[in-house]
C-alpha cells in the first residue's frame, strides 16, 4: 500500500490530508476559501516545504475562483488576490517553497491580468507545480541513493517524506530509491517533538512501503547512533542559504553535530525551490511557535502552569557539517557559497 | 513553596510521591509492602538514582517489619530477606546506588542476624542514609556553585533534583546553590522525553524555588545553546563508571557532544554512592523501556500498530566530554581512571 496524496486537486477544489491525526484517522479535509488554506498551513493540517509551496499555489487558484464566480472589476481583482496572497505568505515563515509558489503566481498573474485568463493560467500553475514536483523527488531520489553504500542503516528526523511534497519524498526519496536499489539494511526515525512528525508520519509512510524502520526519541540519538553506525544522516530542508547553511525541523542541527562527532554524514534532500540564494544562514527567520505545544500533550498538561517555553520550530544546520545537499539537478559535495550559487547558474 | 519531599517515612510506612502525575497533581501512595516497592521503583513512581538507593533501604525495612510482626524462623528470616532483595535489586538495572544501598543493608544484615534487632538497626541505616543523602547534596551544590561565573545560563537534562535525591538534588542541587550566590541568569530545562522529567518535574522544582526556567524540548538544545551560550550543562548521573564515564538519563550523551561543539562546559554532579569503581563505561548495563512509552502518549497512539521502537533509558557520555564531576568530596577536573580512582581512595 502506498502513502496517499498529502493533496488533491479535484473537481475544482482543494482536499489536505489532515496530518495532524494521522496515523490514528486519515481524513482529508475540502477547502474552497484562500484564507482558510492559509489558516490550514498555520496550524499544520500540511507541512513541508514542498507541500507548503504547492498548497500555496491552489490557495491562490481558489482565490481566483472566487472572484470569477462574481462580476468583479480589476481593481476588485487586484485586491482580493493581493489580500489571499497575503494571508498565505503570512503562514508561515521559514519554508521558502510558499514565497516561491507565490512568485510563480505573481508572474502569471502579471502577464495574464484578471479574469478567466488568470484562473486558466493559475489553475495550469498549480497544477504543473505540483506534477513536477514528484519528478522532482524522484530525481534527488535517485541521486541521493547513488551515494549510499550497500548494507546501510540511515537516520532521519521529521517527515521529509510524501506526505511532505507532491509525493516521493526529498529524504524519504533518497531513502526509496536506496531502499529499490538494495541497499537500506533499516532506518531510524527520530519521533520528532513536539509534533511528533517521525512517529506519526515518516514510522507510517516506510511501513507502507515495507521499508525497516525503528522509532526512538531525539534524546536516544547519540547512542544510537554509536551503537548502530549509520552511514548518512539524511534530512529534507525548509530553506537552503546562499552559503550552503540548511534550515530544517528543529533538532535536526543537533543531529549533524552528533553525526560528525561519530563519523556518519550529513545529506541535505531539497529542490531547488527550496534555495534562497539572497540569503545566509543566520539571517533565515526562525518561526517560534505557541509554548502550549510542549507544555501540553492531548489535552494533558504536562508542564507547570505559567512555564516559560523557548518553541523554535527550524534550526539551522551550517554548510561545515553537510556532506551533501543533493538536488533535482545532482549533487553539491561539501557545500559552500561558491559551489552552492554555481549549482544554481548552471541549472537556471 | 519549596520543593515537596519525594520520599517520606512515617509511622513505619513508606510514603512516594507520584511523580508520574507530577505537576498535575500531588500525591502520595503508602508502602507496607517490599515488592510492591521493588514494583513502584520499576513504574517509575519514584526515579533519580540517589531517591531510588533510598527507597531500596526503606524496601528491606518493610521486609523486615513484616518478619517482625509474626514468629519466624532464621531461615524463614533469611528467605524472605533475601526474597525481598532481589526483588528490588531487579526493578532497575541502570542506577548504582540501589545495589549500593542494597549492599549497605547486606552489611547490616550480617552484622545482626535476625529478629528485632536487624529491624531496628535496618531501620536505623534507611534513615540514615536518606537524611545523609541530603547533607551529601548541599555539599555537591556549593562545590559545583564555585565552578560556575556570574551571570550564567545554565542547561540541564531530565531531573536531578530534590525529587530525584532525599532532598536538594544533584545537578539542581548545584544550580540552588549558584543562585543562592547569586549567579544565575536563567536555567533551561530540556523535557526529556519520553518521560518528560524535565518537563514536569525539573520545571516545577525551580519555579517553586523561583529560579528562571525555560523549557524547550531536546531538539532545541543546539540550537539554544548556539543562541544563549550556557556557561555550563549541568546533570546527574545514575552510575559514574572507573574511567570516568557517566550513564544518565538518554539524552545527555547527545548534550555532551553539542556542548563541546559549542564551548560549552558539561558537569556530572553525583554522590560518590553513584561511582562503580568495578566498570568502565561501555559495560554498563543499559536499561530498554517498553516501546510503548514512545508509541503511545496519554492513551493516544502516535505511531503505527506494530512499531519497532528502541526505548534505551540512558546512555554513557564518555569522560573526554566531561569537565568536571562534582561530589560531595569536591571537583574532579577533566576525569580519567586515574583522578577518578584517586578520589574515590582519599575519601574512602
Amino acid at each position: 500500500m502506498a502513502t496517499p496524496s498529502a493533496i488533491i486537486w479535484s473537481n475544482n477544489q482543494l482536499q489536505l490530508l489532515d496530518q495532524r491525526i494521522l496515523p490514528a484517522r486519515c481524513e482529508y479535509l475540502h477547502y474552497d476559501d484562500p484564507f482558510a488554506v492559509a489558516e490550514a498551513i498555520r496550524n499544520m493540517v500540511v507541512r513541508g516545504a514542498p507541500a507548503i509551496g504547492i498548497t500555496a499555489a491552489y490557495g491562490m487558484v481558489l482565490a481566483a475562483q472566487q472572484l470569477a464566480s462574481q462580476p468583479a472589476s480589476v481593481a476588485a481583482w487586484c485586491a482580493a488576490l493581493s489580500a489571499a496572497r497575503e494571508a498565505i505568505a503570512n503562514s508561515r515563515p521559514t519554508a521558502v517553497n510558499l514565497f516561491w509558489a507565490l512568485n510563480r503566481c505573481d508572474q502569471v498573474i502579471e502577464e495574464q491580468g484578471n479574469g478567466g485568463q488568470v484562473l486558466a493560467a493559475l489553475r495550469e500553475l498549480a497544477i504543473q507545480i505540483h506534477a513536477e514536483d514528484v519528478t522532482i523527488n524522484q530525481r534527488i531520489g535517485d541521486f541521493g541513493a547513488s551515494l549510499i553504500p550497500h548494507n546501510s542503516i540511515v537516520y532521519t528526523h521529521c517527515n521529509a517524506g510524501a506526505l511532505a511534497t507532491g509525493g516521493y519524498g526529498t529524504a524519504l526519496g533518497v531513502i526509496r530509491s536506496a531502499h529499490r536499489d538494495g541497499k537500506i539494511k533499516g532506518v531510524f526515525a527520530g519521533e520528532t517533538r513536539p509534533w511528533l512528525q517521525g512517529a506519526r508520519l515518516t514510522s507510517w509512510e516506510l511501513m507502507q512501503d515495507d521499508i525497516p524502520v525503528t522509532l526512538a526519541i531525539e534524546g536516544a540519538a547519540a547512542h544510537l547512533i554509536r551503537e548502530h553506525k549509520p552511514s548518512w544522516i539524511i534530512v529534507g530542508a525548509d530553506r537552503v542559504a546562499a552559503n550552503g547553511d540548511a534550515a530544517n525541523k528543529i533538532g535536526t542541527y543537533n543531529l549533524a553535530i552528533i553525526a560528525k562527532y561519530h563519523g556518519t554524514k550529513v545529506m541535505v534532500a531539497a529542490p531547488t525551490s527550496t534555495f534562497d540564494a539572497h540569503i545566509d544562514g543566520p539571517q533565515i527567520p526562525i518561526e517560534q511557535r505557541p509554548g502550549n505545544e510542549i507544555s501540553h500533550s492531548f489535552g494533558h498538561q504536562v508542564a507547570p502552569t505559567n512555564i516559560a517555553t523557548s518553541n523554535p520550530a527550524f534550526d539551522v544546520t551550517p554548510a561545515q557539517l553537510i556532506d551533501a545537499i543533493v538536488t533535482e539537478h545532482g549533487i553539491i559535495h561539501q557545500p559552500n557559497r561558491e559551489r552552492v550559487l554555481a549549482h544554481l547558474a548552471q541549472n537556471k
